[in-house]
């Protein structure tokens, strides 16, 4: 057998339910990455949504033990990511062909703790300029509470052939 | 056979040379937290570490495709996990016995990409108060590059006897 | 004759039309002040109007050369005195009597130049918490231009009888 | 008499100590910038001095009764202007000739109240880019107290020859 499914089966050995939950999503949504349903590892590991139309973008996580910090409440850095993702979506689809925009700051305000289900964070533009963008980003519950609202600048780069080694020069 | 192991076993079959090391190094560390090694699911996920001194805190993780977007560079929302844990860490550390320190206020610069192996966010204290602290947090590279810079402010609460509950309601 | 009078006449010889402008506007406020129609010599100095409702406040200031930067454009730290001013305003409007509230974080982004007569900063609450309040601050011109968007954190303490020396110690 | 003043006259007689003492700094300070010693109305009236080096620039007013605020204290506002010229000198400083610097972003931490006779703030260069800036700013007294923190974002645009008008348009 496998090391790797040896190590897996005595992972599952210890589980507890918790742990069980959480490797069933994280397999679940690794799989759907194997079958291009997320972009990305850390999409997949978060089980993020996305949906964008002309003037907003909002992105949605369960709200499960996998995110959250020591007193079990949603990490802040995590809702960051959430933040981010709405604005930085938005913000590239606000981008001419050839160009993309690249978070330069970001400021949060957390305002309560998120105890939904899901969390999902809205993004929408302040301004939209030829070099910088700035933009909205909110994090509102279906009982309307208002969990966090956040600001970000954003500046438009053109898109290298090879943008990660190009940037990284 | 366990679904589970089913599944796992379909996946590693599909999985590509990143696919696999991303699915070794999660399995490795989210056995670590069976063990104790982690505090919480994201830590164990992140495979982060943490060194907290009496001014000092410093919090680690490794560079991998886990933690970029979709760009391949590092998400600017793990840049705020590693910056928020950093500061959060530290203030807590200050909190009198019964007390602890939540985040209200994140602001981040981002000024490059990270390239190295590790990332490494590392904060200090502004100003101690008894009811509000500022800190700050740096991510810096071994090669002397300043990646980011943050400002964050904390809430001194009393931790409840039943902290998430209590702060849920 | 008054030595400050004296000067003041040596003043008025080499003033440019310009200047006489700006030492008009500052007499006539500086007597408003003396007969009670602006409370704090910053507020004469900037011909401040203030209007605070249940759920807004707005301050409005005349766009002169007196602001002006080297650059001749409004200097942002005076869009800053703005939008603290009517931040603060209706922060303190909503504090329980006894109670005040101080700016602890101000986040401003600077959207594009001020070029109308007059400079109007608005304010609203997007959280009203016992102990911090977080609040949002817009510069917004007639013709619709955004000028500069705000975001603030309040933190509510009790008034002392001699507020300064109190808050001094 | 000129009605101006005959203006200033009545405002004499009716000043208090108080009165006379910022009557009497705003004609010296006006004064000075007749003379050239001020390059605008603003500095002349904050009586602004600036030093700036290669590394570091350092912008003082005194702490008087004309920059409080209703409860007797510097205006946040005011803190403000200081740490956005602070930095803003010295990242234009560092522009190429024919390019200056614009604030697009502005964090302040409010910590604690100044209380000397004089209000100095320093700024430093975080990030040196070619399109962006990022700086810090910071308040602190002679006796080692720590009255705010600042980071600012700053554009570098083309100078224009008329740059009000090209950037108003």
């Amino acid at each position: 057998m496998n090391p790797l499914t040896d190590q897996f089966t005595r992972i599952l050995e210890k589980s507890s339910i918790g742990d069980l939950e959480i490797l069933t999503n994280y397999l679940t949504n690794f799989e759907k990455k194997q079958q291009g349903e997320f972009s990305t590892y850390l999409s997949a590991g978060l089980n993020m949504t996305r949906v964008t139309d002309k003037n907003a973008s909002v992105v949605t996580i369960p709200n499960t033990p996998f995110i959250h910090n020591n007193v079990d409440i949603p990490h802040g850095g995590i809702l960051a990511v959430l933040l981010d993702t709405a604005m930085g979506t938005l913000a590239n689809s606000k981008c001419q062909p050839g160009f993309s925009a690249v978070t330069t700051n970001l400021t949060i305000h957390y305002l309560t703790v998120a105890d939904e289900d899901k969390i999902s964070a809205q993004a929408s533009i302040i301004r939209n300029g030829r070099h910088t963008m700035v933009l909205e980003g909110n994090i509102f519950q279906q009982d309307g509470k208002h969990i966090a609202t956040a600001t970000g600048s954003f500046f438009i780069i053109p898109k290298k052939a090879e943008p990660v080694i190009a940037l990284k020069q």
